[in-house]
């Protein structure tokens, strides 16, 4: 394991569903801008890799597991270190704590530096890696191969000026915002993730309308993004119905 | 002037857009979140207003002020204070500063506490306010009478899951999101607001469609948000056109 670095946060109403719990998507961007705090305290933040490389850092996977979603006002530790990396892979974890130190949320994310000019991907600088600690490890994390799929549900949205991040295309946390909301209102009341799993394939655009295609049923719902015809994201989701008793 | 709180913060790229600047909308409900946090330390924060009394906090007009954004990485302070207050009202100002101290946004908000269960306006609770060592100041802060809108814009837009708060409604911020990103990319780009004033009328419920109209100039937007055949929300937005020196 790497170099640790953790922050506690009491989580406000800002950060909140109408279920009082953590908004996962919007969470997902909040645990990459406190990772890039750890790697700017140890002199490589976002600006200086894309001053020195004309890099930026760009999730292609995540794995997250969910025993329990931490609620308003609630008090947690999130924990990040970067576990592995390979010649293109970066591999960094988040644990989410409680105040008695329980494990709520683990969070695996897969990560490349892409080239701001050219949008390919760059092998990973050796001086960068050496910051956290850890030596190159040649295994590449196996993904799940997603089948295609099957009479799905599909909906159109359009990508909206808020939808975009400062590297010019969809935030990914959005992604999972739009595989959730594919879901309808009450499904999500009744519902809460357990586990969930994402594979960027290709950036989105500004001013583009996307697909989102879901087949779902009571214990998970899988899902697709398209846009201009070609497959952008998938994602699996698993639920579990909610124990009525603690609503 | 009332009892003063302020926080500093380095704004991270999940509170920036693709311009590299504050995204205000979101931001609007980090300042509620900063001032709640205020209360808290003061022994009055939104679960004991809660407990206490069944009433909650609700924003009913925003008059904002910038005469810069800041940008990505910038390190603001927020100072937040209960300017004055009336039989219903209680108005909190926000001023964002940059390091050299030099004021770059102010924000007023007007808020009233309304019951959770009824939904309607109650006063304000004496016990509450002396909390802020100020005294009450009988003058209602007046708004702007909007003008209403002749051959407006209008879009659809259906209400989603993530755009509730805890409050079980659409949260405020949502709708001067739904106002900017009614102008469309390219003026978005090419503009940067300088003032607006929101006035929130009425709740918007989940699962319904609003429409958005709006009449735009160079200089200023104009917004209304409709829903159910109802006028929810009120909203002018003044713009420069961006120094392209600057970009």
């Amino acid at each position: 394991m790497g170099l640790g670095y953790q922050e506690t946060l009491t989580l406000p109403f800002d950060m909140i569903d109408v279920q009082q719990e953590l908004k996962l998507p919007g969470f997902l961007a909040y645990c990459l801008a406190l990772s890039s705090r750890q790697s700017e305290l140890l002199g490589f933040g976002d600006k200086e890799v894309f001053e020195a490389y004309g890099l930026v850092w760009v999730v292609t996977d995540y794995e997250v597991e969910i025993s329990c979603l931490p609620r308003y006002q609630e008090k947690i530790t999130i924990e990040t270190e970067v576990v592995a990396y390979n010649k293109f892979f970066c591999y960094r974890s988040f644990h989410i704590y409680d105040e008695r130190g329980e494990v709520l949320i683990t969070i695996l994310a897969h990560l490349v530096l892409i080239d701001f000019e050219t949008r390919k991907v760059s092998p990973l600088p050796e001086e960068l890696l050496v910051l956290y600690q850890i030596e190159e490890d040649k295994k590449v994390v196996r993904t799940p191969k997603y089948a295609s799929l099957e009479r799905a549900v599909e909906q159109e949205r359009e990508v909206r000026y808020f939808d975009l991040d400062l590297n010019g295309h969809v935030n990914n946390s959005k992604y999972l915002e739009w595989m959730y909301e594919s879901l309808g209102y009450d499904f999500l009341l009744a519902h809460q993730p357990t586990y969930f799993q994402l594979k960027y394939l290709k950036e989105v655009s500004p001013e583009v309308l996307v697909t989102t295609k879901v087949v779902q049923t009571e214990a998970s719902s899988q899902h697709e993004i398209w846009s201009n015809g070609q497959l952008k994201a998938q994602g699996i989701i698993k639920w579990r119905r909610r124990d009525d008793s603690r609503n």
